[in-house]
């Protein structure tokens, strides 16, 4: 049985390639992107007007600022009208392009406008270049704005209309089979009997790989070898990314790791020393495909879901996985030499300080304890008593912050 | 010219009534359930075996460990077979229902088999109720499981598989209007003359909204009053929630106020003590159309977008919007009485600290300064000066935890 360090190292060294694929801007949302994209002018191209009033030469400011003769109006969005004075002045609007002989703009809260003459409020607070967003001032033509690689939200959606990307090259994250195992399990619109449960964790999987942008479909096979050696065959050969719940513990049925091997899945590890989740059981085909077999509990499914399959994909998407670290509010012990893995809920203080509260439900069997919980915190094997105060690794489940 | 907390209070009084409507179960993910879900039979449905191993009645542990006689096997997901011995054992998987003469399981590890009898090692481990998840000992048919306006996540997904809801109830979100005013505005695919920009704010909005699963149409509007009249008022007949980018500054073409109003729109507020975003306005009709008209300079719209629509979103949806602070890391000096939302990156550091710093960009025109940040910090109209060390409340842009 190996460490939950050690099998986290052996998960991300077995990286895969991904292809790229060409989605419409906005399906881009929530994907990674796979080219470079550079500035295809200056930011702002021109220089911008930032505030509607009247454009002026700065020299004005030292001259009669009482009665600015005004010579026509530059809307944003018309061509530049004729303009080329230093002693009158323009009304320009927020995103028009600034007469050549204008250097600044003096807003229409500290101008009064009468009878086709401006009076200039306020001029101490004016000077050359206020209130226009100089040409370039921002990026460059030819600057990089976006690297391949970056995850795309909305701002990097409106940069990437503002270029005229209208198309978008992304990262392409293979289509994810999800497979249950156990025959007590029935589907949902199926009344169980006595000793049968309702399929539930190809469920949470499924929801949880759409929040993280993966397309995955679910099946259930049943606990029978040459039904397994056959149907997952089958699974195999149609899909790169494999994540079983199911058949990896001990059991007399639990047919899945040497029907895995038979079928060309070599193993990393079967077995980690952690709390729960300790049969989780990893491997990867010579052909890139990659398998996570989970244990069937729902809390050990979900936390190895987290623990294992998101920090991979991360990893294959190019990501980051920044380690995230809560402060525990319950002293807590636990003696044997596993990592344990406990469910808390996490609350981000007036202080700007996440403080975990532990939720320990009834085992890993315990569905509904996940309810009341917003991630776990990873408590290392090494020692046995854990002090309120001290700051332990997290992993959200949803959003927190 | 009201203030942020006024605006903001105006905002969520101007709440609407949602309807229901019936989803698949996998797409209800990301949704609102509309319906107390309780449980159907108690949680777990039977005494559940949760290890691999033989099941016996703890008297055995006083008698003779050394060669129990093993009588027949017991799969998950089969009808119990017929056991009823308290002198033999059973074989018995994780998932199975426990034989009612049996009040312990010994899991494999702990045992030795040979021959068609068991030996226990280490039988001072166990006790009455090992590795035994009792009936109904998390929940019990008809408890609460999840009440209506729970947020849904892979979670709650799991457990309205287990209880049968092939179908749910969530509230419906109303379709959005995304609309662009500015005639300097081409639309993403055409090459911009020179005066001209290319079409972006509609895009961080629709996305943004989809991470908030509202789903909503993009329109680009002329600034023209008379087409505004008419246009505007058709897409107020077929939606009710509005959201508007640009048109609504000082400048002599802004008619998107006075617009709204002949509409029909009330408004509530126009123009808030903020920098950016100070232009915006608000409305709503008496039918309940909501009106969010923003600033059209991207950084006003975005930080618009997220200080107002969001907590509005999350207030008719009945979601909680708590307030989430950081560590400011930079002084910060502002004098002018308005609420400054400054970019920041938050990052969570090894003390379990959101720390916020800041990326002031060069003004609301800087689309680019958005990438380089995660959040918003709002920092008091009260104050002027801003000390490294002190907390203030941020609004994320992304998942930063």
């Amino acid at each position: 049985m190996i460490s939950l360090i050690e099998a986290e190292k052996l998960v991300l060294e077995s990286s895969i390639s991904l292809n790229f694929v060409e989605k419409e801007l906005i399906d881009s949302n929530g994907c990674i992107l796979a080219e470079d994209v550079l500035a295809d002018r200056d930011f702002p191209p021109f220089n911008r007007v930032a505030m509607d009033g009247i454009a002026i030469h700065h020299s004005i400011l030292n001259l009669d600022i009482n009665a600015i003769p005004i010579d026509g109006i530059q809307s944003a969005g018309s061509p530049p009208v004729s303009f080329n004075h230093k002693t009158k002045c323009i009304e320009i609007m927020t995103g028009a392009v600034l007469p050549s002989s204008c250097t600044l703009v003096v807003r229409y809260e500290d101008t009064e406008i009468e009878g086709g003459f401006a009076k200039i409020i306020n001029p101490q607070d004016y000077f050359e270049g206020k209130n226009i967003h100089l040409k370039g001032k921002d990026r460059l033509k030819g600057d990089l704005l976006l690297s391949a690689g970056t995850l795309i939200g909305p701002a990097e959606i409106s940069t990437l209309a503002t270029v005229g990307k209208s198309k978008v090259m992304v990262l392409e994250i293979p289509h994810a089979a999800i497979i249950a195992t156990g025959d007590e399990l029935v589907p949902v619109n199926q009344i169980p009997l006595a000793h049968q449960i309702r399929s539930s964790n190809i469920f949470s999987i499924q929801s949880a790989l759409q929040n993280w942008n993966v397309p995955a479909s679910i099946f259930h096979l049943k606990d029978d070898k040459e039904n397994l050696l056959k149907e997952l065959g089958e699974i195999i050969k149609a899909h790169k990314i494999i994540i079983l719940s199911g058949g990896v513990s001990k059991g007399k049925f639990d047919f899945i790791p040497e029907v895995l091997e038979e079928l060309g899945i070599v193993k990393k590890f079967h077995r980690v020393a952690q709390k729960p989740g300790k049969p989780i059981w990893f491997g990867q085909s010579v052909t890139g495909v990659t398998v996570f077999a989970l244990p069937g509990n729902p809390v050990s499914t979900f936390m190895c879901l987290h623990r294992y399959f998101k920090p991979w994909l991360d990893k294959i998407l190019g990501q980051k996985n920044e380690t995230k670290k809560a402060v525990l509010m319950d002293s807590f012990h636990f003696s044997p030499k596993l990592t344990r893995l406990v469910l808390v809920i996490v609350k981000c203080d007036p202080g700007g300080i996440l403080r975990a509260y532990t939720r320990t439900g009834n085992g890993s069997g315990d569905l509904a304890s996940l309810l009341e919980a917003n991630a776990f915190m990873e408590l290392p094997a090494e020692k046995e008593k854990f002090k309120e105060g001290e700051t332990f690794r997290i992993f959200p489940f949803n959003n927190i912050i």
